[in-house]
């Protein structure tokens, strides 16, 4: 693993909420247009039932598509057992579990409490023990910096779910910042504390923009041992609970963002632009985000190397 | 002064490139609502020909309203000797002089060399202690980060210049990325490099969101010793070198930033917001960016004390 990977996650949280989405022809040209801008880690979708979240339907055939791209890596949203299950038989590298930081969110939301959704991590690895060894599980905790339900939430709570995660086989956890709350402060905190608790494991933050402080909290994140960093094309990924807010936190600003930090993302910004370029056609009701685009790379600016 | 001074250039910055402008009335509505909400700090324009930039030319109606508000601080900025003698006949507070950081830019922007630009300092100090020897002298460095001309910057020239600007009399020196090039570890290495140039001395940071940087080039200039921050309401004040891009960092949202950074801003939200409400009627042609504005501040969230 390079010392930052960013990772695409506008064709799964970009597309949790949207009435209309790219069809699967558009789905493809966009992660290989992304590709070829030199992304390399996509979250493409979840294995949930397509009664309900029509527009994850083709998730095999976007991870079938990123498996014959070179070096391309998949993840991909799980969050139940039926979901966890399907993810199994797929060739995707990574399922996604999510688990809430309060109890209050986590039973409002899945109906489970942090302890159930503990042993789901738990019977998902084994069940990924015994059925493709190879696939990475990722845990995110939602709400990690602040609940939409009861309000701020205690770091300690958040690095103790995180233990039980590793416990139960996890192997990355990821912080989420699902609804911006936090400032550079308690995301430095946060992201000290988990790799106090896991020193040398990757650590990976989710980051939304709601309240203007997603790429000031992203700075914070790399500045203390995050590596893996979220992002979407033009912040795709509003959040329901925080009415015309944004989305994630623009991968083209984090590109720009990295690249200014001395980290080099081997991603080419005029292509990236292309890639966005296409995601809006692809998405016309939807808004995009972001300022790099606008503005392009600044004159006799010096790349990471 | 506060740990922090949050300095609203809206009404400077913003009005520079627009074709239209509010009235003396809606700008003095502007700055009344402001000051309710709790900002204290106002650049509010340019002693500049009223011929050439008439959305200039009630500034001395501005300074004498500013006056009259509790606690209200006043600044202005002036460009050549004629400026500076215009603003030493009102009651402004702070005369605020630009720089660049380069040559180039420095001849091109202003027909000076950087030495002739610091010998206007110099004049300016000397009429100042000799006819209102309690205004503060500012200047401000253009490009301190990165020039539209010549790309990026020796931050060791800047620093030089900082200290001529020190020498020639200013009070406060501040470092300006005026078109976005710069990201937190630029600001960083900067800031430290000025606290050390002039210890225990106010430093002002002026920051463009042009590239989307903004907020967290804020963070890391708090972070390393900045404790005058510029902004504007709703990011007003783009820049004509990056075509479409947005302005100044958004006050909203940098108050957000503070408050979560742990230092009291004084400033109350609900009271801004109706202020940027105001300010987004009187210029219904502008795009008022930002982020806290639509999301609003997040449930049982602790502020500063």
């Amino acid at each position: 693993m390079d010392r930052l990977t960013l990772r695409e996650v506008g064709l799964r949280d970009g597309l949790q909420l949207v009435k209309q989405w790219p069809n699967t022809s558009a789905k493809k040209n966009w992660l290989a247009l992304e590709h070829v801008a030199g992304v390399r880690h996509f979250e493409v979708g979840s294995f949930l039932p397509t009664a309900r979240f029509p527009q994850f339907a083709d998730i095999e055939v976007l991870v079938d598509t990123l498996s014959k791209l070179d070096g391309a890596h998949s993840a991909a949203l799980s969050l139940n057992e039926r979901g966890v299950a399907d993810a199994l038989k797929t060739s995707v590298d990574e399922i996604v579990c999510v688990i809430s930081a309060t109890e209050e969110h986590s039973r409002a939301n899945t109906c489970r409490s942090r302890a159930e959704a503990i042993n789901l991590i738990k019977d998902a690895s084994i069940e990924r023990s015994r059925l493709a060894p190879e696939k990475i599980i990722t845990v995110g905790i939602a709400m990690a910096f602040g609940c939409t339900i009861s309000g701020e939430v205690v770091p300690r709570e958040v690095l103790c779910l995180a233990e039980q995660a590793y416990s139960a086989g996890a192997d990355i956890v990821g912080l989420a910042d699902t609804i911006g709350y936090a400032g550079p402060s308690q995301v430095a905190d946060l992201c000290r504390g988990m790799t106090r608790l896991n020193p040398g494991n990757p650590l990976l933050i989710h980051l939304h923009d709601t309240r203007g402080l997603g790429i000031a909290n992203a700075a914070s994140a790399i500045d203390n041992g995050a590596n893996i960093i979220d992002a979407s094309l033009g912040g795709l990924g509003g959040c329901p609970f925080a009415p015309g807010a944004t989305g994630n936190v623009v991968f083209e600003d984090i590109v720009f963002l990295c690249e200014r930090m001395g980290f080099p993302t081997g991603i080419d910004i005029d292509l990236l632009t292309k890639a966005r370029r296409f995601a809006e056609t692809s998405m016309p009701d939807e808004l995009f985000y972001g300022n790099l685009s606008r503005a392009g790379v600044p004159k006799n600016i010096t790349w990471a190397a």
